[in-house]
């Protein structure tokens, strides 16, 4: 769908880096006081009186991304949730990227404008400025690196390593969602590849799908914790699975954890889905990946301040060290927890 | 050279991501006042009271640059400097990078440990901090994304904009090297992929070769001009090659300019090698490009202060804009500039 088949379609050669750079960024205005000056010079200019929180990712075609079932303009949006999401998981406000992508000579410049009208739709919805990037041709695929800016007060940062014995263990929203929407997508690609004609049956799975091609980063809950009066002792985005980070968190905070499996959230289309797919919703929610939700740890002393609302679940607690890290299943079995998240230099999809 | 031949060899997948992550990061130390946390988070965390400056780069195997000749070290540290020279080019200090790769599993550790090698050297050399990052895989080959931040008093940042009319013209070092250096290796790969026997002859152009695969970004050239009590009216970094980039700050500045062919900083081996290759040396100087010196203008009133510093030549003078862009040949004829520097989107090779 995104070879350059259209007679009205424009080359990137024509256009050139500079002409395309102006194309895409053109139209930006600056939101924050911190934005001094955006595109357009060597380096971009920005003034902070708070501490500044600095994160990347890197998204490659074929390894994180399959543009057979991915629209370009969600993957836009994607790309920088998954950015935010690293600097709201700091207990931070999020205030600019810098995005920079390589393309192939075989996306014609209407597919590079549906990327970046995601990439601006979210930083319009999520109030942040475009201030830098680099564009450049690459030898196959497509492939988009973006750095994400933003700033808290010093005390209220919040590190991986700040977990305590007895703390309480918070999730927000659900967990599972996106893997397997993954899945669907998956399985109607190859349903497609059998039979063009085929049809994609996607209305039993709407918000899994969803979840896999356009999720929200948790910016509301920084909200809520300040309106709440709450500052978690640690905190992390669920990107590689909740195994492989709150595994994460224990290791840095030098602390074991109890996971409780009958308190995961999980929506009624992953239990309905797991048991269609005759998987262990369990093990999705564990090592799934790829939700985008909040991970962290608060003193007990807190809990009456989150208790009851629909954004947080308890679904453990931390304990010593020594006590090791493990989920408590509904059979009251203790197992060892382990990092089978999403690792992207294994993945070959 | 690069494919895993070696039986003594580590392969990435075995390393996993947090491995390689750990591997690549754990020697790292923090040295500045302003990196409060690097890597090990979901986002660095910095603190800054003077203006900040962001800017990235990305570079693609196959587009920007050769692993056949092109070492792995050698690349790490091209790829921190292209950014440096960014920051310098604003007046500012650079103080922290973010390093993203994707990398096919072609690559052993190895390899990538080169790579980081080249990296932590530029770093040391330039006093830099690594703060953050992502690895992942790649289908084919090796990409680096580079995010690099600096620093600057608010009154000291210089930008593309402020040149005006009778402003001098001053550039760096000297032109066209790096673009030479590239020749002299596509040419020896050449003889090479005719006979795998043959011995490269690069005696001739050790600084050719030293300025492509090694360039250094003018720090120091920053120190000087404190030194001086000179502060540029406009200030680039010739990456894209003098040509395009005296536009880039003429049309952003709203003037225009005459160059002037006979003050072009040429180096010996330059002038013998165009001639050897049968190229018109102002030609290289006007579009070689990746020289990485800075580019900037002065007020006239500063001339004293420069004048006869060997770093430094004043290579023309800046004109009202209806005058256009000019290149005053020896001949005493006027030709009007054109932004044939390097393109990335239109180079094929």
């Amino acid at each position: 769908m995104l070879e350059d088949k259209n007679q009205n379609s424009t080359s990137l050669s024509d256009l050139g880096e500079f002409g395309l750079i102006r194309h895409l960024t053109d139209a930006i205005k600056l939101k924050h006081k911190s934005s001094v000056k955006g595109v357009g010079d060597d380096a971009a200019v920005l003034h902070f009186d708070k501490q500044l929180l600095v994160t990347t990712d890197l998204l490659v075609e074929g390894v994180h991304f399959d543009l057979s079932y991915v629209p370009l303009k969600h993957l836009g949006y994607k790309a920088v949730m998954v950015n935010l999401s690293d600097v709201y998981a700091m207990n931070g406000n999020a205030t600019q990227i810098t995005v920079s992508i390589a393309v192939s000579n075989r996306f014609p410049l209407e597919a590079v404008e549906e990327l970046y009208a995601g990439i601006h739709l979210a930083c319009k919805m999520y109030g942040v400025d475009l201030v830098g990037g680099d564009t450049t041709s690459s030898t196959k695929g497509l492939l988009i690196s973006i750095t994400a800016i933003g700033e808290a007060n010093k005390k209220d940062v919040v590190y991986r390593s700040g977990a305590k014995p007895n703390d309480l263990i918070v999730v927000t929203g659900d967990l599972g969602a996106a893997y397997l929407g993954l899945q669907v997508l998956e399985r109607e690609k190859q349903v497609f590849q059998a039979n063009p004609n085929a049809q994609p049956e996607l209305d039993n799975y709407t918000y899994l799908v969803e979840r896999q091609l356009k999720p929200e980063a948790r910016k509301d809950i920084i909200q809520l914790l300040k309106d709440l009066e709450v500052k978690p002792t640690s905190m992390i985005d669920i990107s590689d699975g909740l195994s492989s980070d709150i595994i994460h968190i224990c290791q840095q905070s030098e602390v074991g954890c109890n996971l409780y499996e009958d308190k995961f959230p999980l929506d009624p289309q992953v239990i309905a889905t797991c048991e269609e797919f005759n998987i262990d919703a369990t093990m999705v929610a564990l090592s799934g990946g790829e939700d985008y939700e909040l991970l962290f740890t608060i003193s007990l002393d807190d809990f009456d301040k989150i208790k009851g609302n629909p954004n947080l679940t308890v679904i453990g607690h931390i304990v010593d060290k020594n006590e090791g890290m493990h989920l408590v299943t509904r059979a009251n079995q203790k197992v060892e927890l382990t990092a089978q998240g999403w690792n992207a230099l294994l993945k070959k999809d």
